[in-house]
């Protein structure tokens, strides 16, 4: 086999099957999978959470990871945002001719491992290999199925007021990472990608609270947009305070460098959780316990007013209306 | 909002959200999509089967179909090649920056359609958007969940010597047809690819056979492919006539104009089953009774000779192995 990607490795024919027997299996292995079948198969029962996301992050290695650990994280997370246990993904790859088979299992490698942290299988794939200059050396697809424990109902639309707004960490590091990677920026403090599966800091926030309403991992548009789609799909207002969100020194020096806020930059290990005000302390406890949730902070509650709005009590003083992101901050950021 | 995609309308800010609010949610519109969730939920119990696929063909419109239709019916035919009822589709897709609004549409009403005969329903997607000449205009990936009754075991290791070959109709109209719209290939007859839902077609057979031991669409890499994985997969031979395989004219000649063997051409509507030779007959009369398999026929038998091989007995006398595909015929086929 070549060290480079040929459009023969996405012809269906032989060189796919080598490139699946060789590069693919030997790291992501399981009964299911390696049947290779048209499709997988497992038993299941109850009710099953559904999620899809594509990866086109730019450039596929970044400090902290690469376009294989995030996607394997994004989809996990955005399983557990609805209180699933991840069980499966599914895995397709668009990549360019060319592409080095190096870097190719240098992903893997890292698919793998994330995968075995959050504890899911890759169970089905794909492959399809497009000429030069017709993409951007690797796209990932996942998707993943998920399983959701009776008694649990999270979702976006419900936040009440009177619940608790929190954070389960500093904000923006994903984006200026792989800003900082792309742009050739060097700050003096190494940064990283915080890109992490979430699903077991979830299934232990789960365990000493059956309140928690609403939780989302605020991804593209980071944090601001996230909550914006939190009040839109609970018809309800959120207050938050500027002060209390945790921003690391380093990002809040290169978002004044780059002329960002924070709060619009993206996060892939982070997540947000309105929960009922009764339960918050308990909750807050026990996401500290956890590495991906010991800088977790409340950072502000639900209201009656300004329904489907953000308000942010800034630091100087004055309230401020935080829209969704308008425009585009950072291009293929996951 | 433009007429083209802008790279703000993957941002995850307030263009993504008008986006998939104005130009998806009116094509697939239903309860469960329109929660907006991370994850979409649903309830089920029992053997799911669940399979992804990325397309990238090119041209995205072609004769008989579209990107959209093709990524609903891959999804729908590689679920139904286990048996499966497909129930639930994700969708995602990778824009250009630059692509215009309208194709959107376009291909979003023939998504609908294609997902409205195959009587699936798409719950839960994503969307990025690249720079421009950073993807190829449109990739959509699909990934699909399904059910598989009880008692219904179909894989392609289930061949056993002395099962018939049974294929579905004509073959290598998709990949001549998509062939020559992207070559502006002009033939006498109009060539429409087969491109089409398959899981109807697999529940009439299911219905009047327990005795189907394997299905497989051969799309990339064709029927030579297809039965050569399994062969393998069965650790069996598989012998087949030429005379009986159905070609259409237009197809043959273009074949030839080509220099391309139709057995490796890309088929997007047809099926090969291995099936015991008790119920063959009556699984042939329920395939062609639906207009996906009306031109369905015995093309050959599963062998205890050749184990792992396909054997073609040709027109002229003389029998040969045929192989996978080696190399690459027709890129970004699918």
């Amino acid at each position: 086999m070549d060290d480079s990607i040929l459009l023969a490795h996405g012809s269906g024919g032989k060189l796919s099957h080598e490139l699946v027997e060789r590069k693919f299996l030997p790291f992501l292995a399981n009964p299911v999978l390696n049947k290779l079948d048209d499709s997988a198969i497992f038993e299941a029962s109850g009710r099953l959470a559904f999620t899809t996301d594509s990866y086109v992050v730019n450039p596929i290695f970044f400090p902290g990871g690469d376009i294989g650990k995030l996607a394997v994280c994004g989809t996990v997370n955005d399983l557990a945002m609805n209180g699933a246990r991840p069980l499966y993904l599914s895995l397709s790859a668009i990549i360019e001719e060319g592409f080095l088979i190096s870097e190719l299992e240098q992903i893997m490698q890292s698919i793998k491992k994330a995968a075995e942290e959050a504890e899911v299988s890759i169970i089905t794939g794909d492959t399809k290999v497009v000429n030069r200059r017709q993409a951007d050396k690797l796209f990932i697809t996942t998707s993943g199925v998920g399983i959701i424990s009776l008694g649990v109902d999270i979702s976006g639309a419900n936040a009440r007021a009177g619940d608790k707004v929190l954070l389960s960490g500093t904000i923006g590091d994903h984006g200026i990472a792989v800003m900082s990677q792309r742009e050739g920026l060097r700050f003096s403090m190494a940064l990283e990608s915080d890109c992490a599966p979430l699903n077991k800091l979830v299934s232990q926030m789960l365990k000493v609270s059956s309140r928690i309403h609403c939780l989302r991992d605020p991804t593209r548009g980071g944090l601001a947009t996230t909550l914006n789609e939190l009040a839109r799909q609970s018809k309800a207002g959120i207050v938050v305070e500027e002060a209390r969100i945790p921003v690391k020194e380093e990002v809040k020096a290169a978002c004044e460098l780059l002329g960002l806020d924070p709060i619009y930059v993206a996060n892939e290990g982070k997540l947000v959780a309105i929960v009922d005000p009764a339960d918050v302390d308990k909750i807050l406890a026990q996401m500290r316990k956890n590495n991906y949730g010991r800088d977790a902070a409340i950072i502000g509650e639900v209201t009656k007013e300004h329904l489907g709005k953000v308000v942010m009590k800034t630091k100087l003083g004055p309230s401020r209306i935080v829209d969704m992101l308008s425009g585009e901050l950072l291009p293929r950021i996951c």
